[in-house]
């Protein structure tokens, strides 16, 4: 029997027990982090869906899982014999969840959900759905440590310091800009949950989950003094000494709830309601609230000139590494070595950790091999992967974490011969990067309206494609990381605007189902773009060295703008990588950058 | 004595009797029309402003006139000696209305207005940010009658009928649409406010105010019977009676409150919040309402194929009509006649006169040269305007109401000798203009996200323009109507999604204060783009036919796809309207339109 129709029904004799006759388990974790540990992966347990993102709702005679059109295929297959239905999310005819609820359930009913995996957003929003239709509903109900025996323990990895030359402001200095932004809106305290801005205010880094150099934690900022509600055992005594010298506290992180619930009633506490869970909330619930985002949000969003610098000096040895690893990908080929997706992975994780500060992959490798690169999200296993033979394309994302910054780039590569349409692809994928690339825009201009400059050259033909645009990235952080995005389906978010020192990815793409994948990636940031007496504007330095093969381009769709742009890049990429590599990386590198 | 110095003492006068602390006159009337009847011009007889954008807001020691940048040369002539304060609106440092009521007024205190010129929205958002300082406000307060003795009476001109072969779809077909619209939000009764609605939706047309052919009315729909509100006398027997065959009745103007009134309680009322007064709400306030966009919003907007063809036809002679205004206009030029741009205006509208289902200008020629063309909004008049001579540009923006469609188009030529930096300036905006020309976009996409492509070849250059780059036009209606603009700044506005027939300028601009001003529109509709595995694509096709001078063009700054682009556009109008003109027009029309 499928173990997850076990673990199913086990949820909802708990649901009977407590009243409850729908139950939500989100994705999430109570940081709302975007890779969960283990310990928060509860809706992977319950359905078997290991994607990244999804819901499972669990009524007394239905089961469904609500994922985006990233993971149908992947949710298909995983949730084959659980009794478990996908629901296509985004879909016409498909309701949200929260439709879903208000149509299927009764006046009367009650649906539960553990507040520590529901964002303060999202609770109102279902919360006032449900009211229209006299459902209840309950955010303090945590049934899975119930029925999950061998539910693993939380992380307990070392917390360690990003220290200069790799840090330019320090953790008071931060500190006392955050207080500036709590100041502001009348508020004595600010509560911190997502990992990222924890991580950003004290200068501090940890391993909990993969990819994301963050710790569980929270933070509470009062008007002098920090607590830190941690487990203790991840930091040094030195540590928890200098953060004493900063007036940082370490207290434990189970006892954030009451800490929050012993601040005085005539106090103000800051908190993001994008960011906080409805638990977290809920603990706070005497206090007056000033709902905003994170003050270190945008000032974590701006990296320093010295950042910025740091980030180049990153980006040559996330380049030299490329080259390193391309020469070898095409000498194997050339050679008919056996390669496959999954060597690819290998090689090119070895490659990034021979370069100086190195850390960790910033997020699993996507190598896919022609129909495989028409999955956005795809991800090779040793189980299931691809052998890189015969005619197609390559596409490669990958990145690594290193203390001077964080890389995400995307290539793609010939294998044998490239088909005219393949060719066209990819240089209406290249215009639209480019496009981008140019663009020039007033300072606060909101990033998401960016995104057509992207998409016209492949509108133009009757293309598109599925995600976004740009995702914002951090410094020595998360690969994705806000408030700017240039997506157009964010146009009514807040907080956008583009400014100074902000780091995007610039990585439009093209997918024909079934035959190949194209997406081309550099990292861009906001830099000035001059003043003139109509305005302070801004424009994108491309910070990713690395060649975009031009074999795969078909050389009269650019105009000579574009090629001009091609050319002066190529013309960088080899000045600032040649003096880091040699040998084979060397001659790949001259060969990659030849002026078209 | 300034007149407007007793106006406003006797405003004082009344306030005090009413115990209000301040008094807000809009620049609106019961409709939220942007073209007022003398009536409702309070504003401008109170403050001597008479500009289309501004509030007058008084208190018993202050006056002050909140109005934006467009307005702000004007507004600081015209208060002068008015002891009325200009609160430049938008500036740095210069409080919104509502926020400064929230900083000087006393709890306690009370503010003041006649809600029938403050939408619900409006009057919404004031009310919630007076309630937060204590201060109150009062909707009920009609002042004006008590001191404007010569109060202007409501216009009476006649109502006619909106007919074929001009008019494709029939009042019940309209009606029908609407209550489907209103079946869906389960409403039972709709109420139209802004005469645009009302004048579409029952093919009717009249001349209350200027350059929009609509009629001062109420509309309110009900499941099967409709009434209208509107002084009887307007109307003919004949027209009343067959109004009565589609289940239209006449009721007095001013019964429309006692009408509301009189509805059932348990019946539902849709009415759009940013479309109705909260006068007109009030006096429906024992209803249940729900508050949406008005259905006909979004059906007037989508233009029928049919209506399409007939502004095709409508284009055409507004063409021929430029045609002959542009030879007269060069040949006086070249005799040395004295032209001003007054003349100009007099001249276009008699062309305009000349062609066949003409009924009125659009709205008011502006006819600027050189400095004057710097002023978007700048209207030449009989005691202030500039004689065309010497050298320089010359920026022509006009309109005709025609039976057959409503037009709008600017056109910019040189006068003498033209700069190189003139001739810079006229191609960027002429880049700008045929990059959103050649846009393709998925269905629905909303407008405002398009902006950026026109003005992205200004913003490489650290150029820029305050306006929108586009707005809606009605089919011989409002030449500004919604829900769809293409202008940045409404970017987090609903309902902006574009969709197939909807008509909309493209009238990208850059002005040099003090020296010249260039703006080159045309107006674009929706049509189908295509349909591809990627979605449903909608394009442009440029409805508005008149030579864009080339005579002012940088040829070596366009690149070949926007030569090709303007090459066809100049073989389309020559083609389109050769057959409409003779003489010196068609001399004029074969000369302008040789390739580039």
């Amino acid at each position: 029997m499928n173990p997850c129709k076990q673990r199913v029904a086990r949820l909802r004799e708990q649901m009977k027990n407590r009243g409850l006759d729908a139950y939500i388990v989100p994705s999430a974790d109570p940081h709302l982090s975007e890779y969960l540990p283990e310990h928060w992966q509860a809706r992977t347990w319950l359905s078997g869906f290991d994607g990244s993102a999804g819901t499972l709702l669990v009524t007394a005679n239905f089961a469904g899982l609500w994922t985006d059109s990233r993971y149908w295929e992947q949710a298909q297959a995983q949730l084959k014999g659980s009794d478990i239905a996908l629901m296509q999310q985004g879909q016409d005819g498909v309701p949200d969840m929260d439709d879903w609820l208000c149509t299927e359930l009764q006046p009367g009913m009650k649906v539960g959900a553990d507040g520590f995996t529901l964002s303060m957003r999202l609770a109102q929003d279902l919360q006032s759905a449900l009211e229209g239709v006299s459902v209840r509903f309950s955010c303090n109900e945590t049934l899975l440590d119930n029925i999950w025996p061998d539910r693993p323990a939380l992380p307990l990895e070392a917390i360690y310091e990003h220290e200069a030359p790799f840090v330019s402001q320090s953790r008071a200095e931060k500190l006392q800009q955050i207080r500036k932004g709590m100041e502001k809106l009348g508020a004595q305290w600010h509560l911190l949950s997502s990992l990222d801005d924890i991580a950003w205010t004290l200068n501090l880094r940890g391993s909990d989950v993969s990819y994301n150099p963050v710790f569980l934690s929270y933070l509470l900022i009062g008007p002098e003094q920090s607590e830190l509600f941690v487990d203790a055992a991840k930091l040094s005594p030195e540590l928890i000494e200098k953060l004493a010298t900063d007036r940082i506290s370490i207290k434990p992180y189970e006892n954030i709830g009451n800490a929050l619930a012993a601040l005085k009633d005539n106090e103000k506490l800051l908190i993001d309601p994008a960011r906080t869970t409805i638990g977290i909330c809920q603990a706070a619930a005497s206090l007056k609230r000033v709902e905003a985002l994170n003050p270190s949000q945008l000032l974590k969003s701006r990296k320093t000139a010295a950042d910025i610098q740091n980030v180049r000096n990153a980006m040559e040895a996330d380049g030299a590494a490329l080259c390193e690893f391309f020469a070898w990908f095409e000498q194997a080929m050339a050679n008919g070595e056996a390669v496959t997706e999954v060597t690819i992975d290998e090689r090119i994780n070895a490659a990034r950790a021979r370069q100086p500060h190195f850390v960790c992959p910033s997020f699993a490798t996507i190598a896919g091999f022609n129909a495989n690169g028409a999955m956005p999200h795809y991800r090779a296993t040793p189980e299931s992967h691809a052998v890189i033979e015969g005619n197609g394309l390559l596409l490669i994302d990958s990145g690594g974490q290193y203390l001077n910054g964080t890389t995400d780039i995307t290539r793609v590569v010939p294998v044998g011969q490239v088909s005219e349409s393949q060719k066209a692809d990819y240089t209406l994928v290249l215009k639209a990067m480019i496009a981008l690339s140019r663009a020039v825009f007033p300072v606060g201009f909101p990033a998401p309206l960016l995104d057509p400059i992207a998409r016209m050259p492949l509108w133009q033909q009757g293309l598109d494609f599925g995600h976004g645009t740009g995702h914002g990235v951090g410094y020595f952080l998360n690969v994705h990381e806000g408030p700017q995005g240039i997506s157009h389906r964010g146009y009514r978010n807040l907080n956008t605007g583009m400014q100074e020192g902000m780091i995007t990815s610039n990585e439009p793409g093209l997918y024909r189902p079934g035959q190949w994948g194209i997406r081309i990636e550099n990292l861009v940031c906001n830099v000035s773009g001059g003043e003139t007496e109509f305005g302070r504007f801004l424009k994108f330095e491309t910070l990713t060295l690395c060649p975009i093969d031009t074999r795969c381009i078909a050389t009269h769709m650019l105009d000579e703008a574009e090629r001009n742009w091609l050319n002066q890049y190529h013309e960088q990429v080899r000045n600032r990588l040649q003096p880091l590599v040699d040998g084979a990386a060397l001659q790949w590198l001259l060969e990659r950058t030849r002026p078209l």
